[in-house]
């Protein structure tokens, strides 16, 4: 990777490189994607029959799409106790953070004239009914996924929800994928990935429930499916997931060895994964260099790792913290670790972040399986505008109001002047008149 | 419109009309939309001039764009005191309803092992920065739509508040549009509408502002645009709204002239709005159908009501209250009337809707303008999915976690079990036990 730099003396094209990260082709995809869409939309089970053959290369039938309660069986079978245990604690600890985020209802009276003019205002907090996971496979399994997104959506109340991955070469999805979906409580597990997933999700076809949002990160081809269904308005999604990353933002008093590490457990993921350092500390800087440096070509997946850092690594040095702040709410990183003197006031002027990670002790790892945050988080800058996938991404809001005739009376003389602003919309002015009248 | 029907007896063609409501063509508008958003994209405030001639008829200069402070101060002195006092009781009234939504940060402490394993987790709560602000303009003007958006991103802490609204014929937008924008806090107000705002709004012009999100009610075009934009992830939107409704659940003890009333109120707005009462009393049925038949020519939109209530209205007989219950949460409306004996406890059992307005005294139109509710909200059924605009629209959540050693410590073999499940991640496993040993 490129040596350490000075924030100011980086070129537009180095700044530009380290900011847009790898972006995908949307318009490129869209046009790949929307053939697939509409063929499942029309052939239905037909259709996931034959793009499954295609594009994962397993033969299944209509009957082998969904997962069945005899293999979810075999599956804990062939997992190992040890596993199924550090499963379980991983869905308590992000069932222990994401109850907090439970909303209660509320409500709001005003007394505008001696109880006879009150109305009651309030809000009411709804799960969504049916909610479609997808679980990427691929290169890797992703249990782990599994129980972020079910979790969460279990806590909210969904009524059902159907976990989608795609079948591996030699079956049906991998058992431990099976074993995380079951634990965290789906209720449906379907062998089906890609676009053809998104779209049997979003329509429904005659052995696939249709539901009302599908959540969890994908490849391009996913996420374009994903927005391309919500923009029709035919579903809800989450935000938008694309390549993992990581902003590590340190001063002197940070340990060298601990940024390293951190910044190749994100470079192991992906070669378009992003790992950056913004320092106030020259020395910091050099020895995290030489670290990386010495230890990439001892890493398992070091092909990927030296991708990663040439394409999208960097080590930047900031002349004060403010300035390093300052970086780091316009990089809007997915993850975020602080190791300053003081990660707490540090915390406090961050605007843009997925999930931030305070101290020595704090390492993104540790939130990707087992403090309970959840790791399905907005990237390549979006957390600007976007939040990670909670309770409340299931949950709808009803607002109500309740008058008396009084109150609704010492409205209408303005509601009326309102009204005769727009339109002008008289039925309006009667529909509140006629109840003074009534 | 149409004789009551029960709703056993509906064709299944029917059922289709009164549930489809009106549904605009999004493909065929998609066409027309994106060679404006590339324009507008390559070639900024030149193609906002050329586009606002086009179809708004109206020629600007690249600097009528922006409404000036001096126009501002003209708009206020062309509007009646009256008007300017109630446009300010309802900012005051939506304030008051929306202060409620803003939200805390919280935190958790876990102690593991007599506090030396202590860690924290939490959840923080951060307005989005730059907010792009749509306000129809076309037939009428909607002073309304810019207090209930505006406010809601003032109470959440938006910096940088952008209105946008189309050009009236003669001159910039609508005296009484910018008096409202102005009372309710937005901080920059431009002349420009339909796609070529949206597009401005997310790109950014050289007079124009780059927003992170755009929200706002808009014709088909406006909401693809929005649809389509937020899909390539240049922006966040609200959810998409379309043409307005009105569901009413009335048992017996409802005043059929009530119900007439809010359905004629609710036609007025324009020949695609839906109006549809649902009901366990034959009895109230009649009423409301002879009622509307008899009020119907007396209305002066007569012939935009006649061709709403005949395409898209409907008076429906439920054999029970449950049969009724359960029609409307298939129906999803935006706004939904319930005048029965115990309207909050039919509230309970309602799990699609925007807004719901109670009892004899609370017509939608109070909640249009003044009972502090917002009036932005979910149609066509997609309630079933999504919220109406508040507060927590403009609200980015980040969590955040803080580990001491021996709380990482205490988890890392679970991290270790679980990362090497995907991928095998040992970059990750290292990350977690270099702190051991460090």
């Amino acid at each position: 990777m490129q040596q350490p730099k000075r924030l100011k003396d980086l070129s537009k094209n180095e700044y530009k490189r380290i900011l847009e990260r790898s972006t995908s082709k949307v318009e490129e995809a869209l046009s790949a994607v929307i053939p697939i869409i509409k063929e499942v939309k029309e052939n239905g089970d037909e259709a996931l029959v034959k793009f499954t053959a295609r594009f994962d290369k397993v033969n299944l039938t209509a009957q082998d799409l969904i997962v069945s309660k005899e293999r979810i069986e075999a599956a804990y079978k062939k997992t190992s106790p040890d596993v199924v245990a550090s499963l379980k604690r991983m869905r308590d600890q992000v069932c222990h953070f994401h109850q907090h985020q439970i909303r209660k209802e509320w409500s709001i009276n005003k007394f505008a004239d001696k109880g006879e003019g009150r109305y009651e205002l309030g809000e009411r907090f709804i799960p969504i009914e049916r909610v479609g996971v997808y679980v990427p496979g691929g290169k890797a399994n992703y249990p782990s996924t599994a129980i972020m997104a079910v979790v969460p959506a279990k806590i909210a109340g969904v009524s059902q929800i159907i976990l989608a991955s795609p079948p591996r070469k030699t079956d049906q999805m991998a058992d431990v994928v099976i074993v995380a979906a079951d634990i965290a409580g789906a209720h449906l597990l379907i062998n089906i990935g890609g676009v053809q997933a998104v779209a049997a999700l979003a329509y429904g076809t005659s052995t696939i429930p249709e539901v009302d949002m599908i959540v969890g990160p994908g490849n391009a081809y996913v996420n374009v499916a994903k927005a391309y269904l919500s923009g029709l308005g035919e579903v809800a999604i989450d935000s938008p997931a694309g390549p993992s990353e990581i902003l590590i933002l340190a001063d002197d008093s940070a340990n060298p060895s601990y940024i390293a590490r951190d910044m190749l457990s994100q470079a192991e993921h992906a070669e378009d994964n992003s790992a950056v350092l913004v320092t106030t500390s020259k020395k910091l800087a050099d020895k995290v260099y030489q670290y990386l440096e010495s230890e990439v070509d001892k890493c398992l997946r070091k092909k990927i790792i030296k991708k990663s850092l040439e394409d999208y690594g960097a080590i930047l040095i900031a002349d004060s913290l403010s300035e390093a702040i300052e970086f780091t709410n316009e990089f809007a990183p997915e993850h975020l670790e602080i190791m300053t003197e003081r990660p707490h006031q540090v915390l406090k002027e961050i605007k843009n972040a997925g999930s931030v990670f305070l101290g020595d002790f704090s390492p993104v790892a540790a939130g990707d399986y087992l403090t309970g945050t959840n790791h399905i988080l907005p990237t390549g800058g979006s957390a600007r505008r976007f939040s990670g996938l909670s309770v409340e991404t299931f949950l709808k809001k009803i607002t109500y109001q309740s008058l008396s005739k009084k109150a609704l009376n010492l409205m209408s003389e303005d509601i009326a002047r309102l009204a005769s602003l727009e339109g002008p919309y008289n039925e309006h002015i009667r529909s509140v008149k006629a109840r003074e009248e009534g």
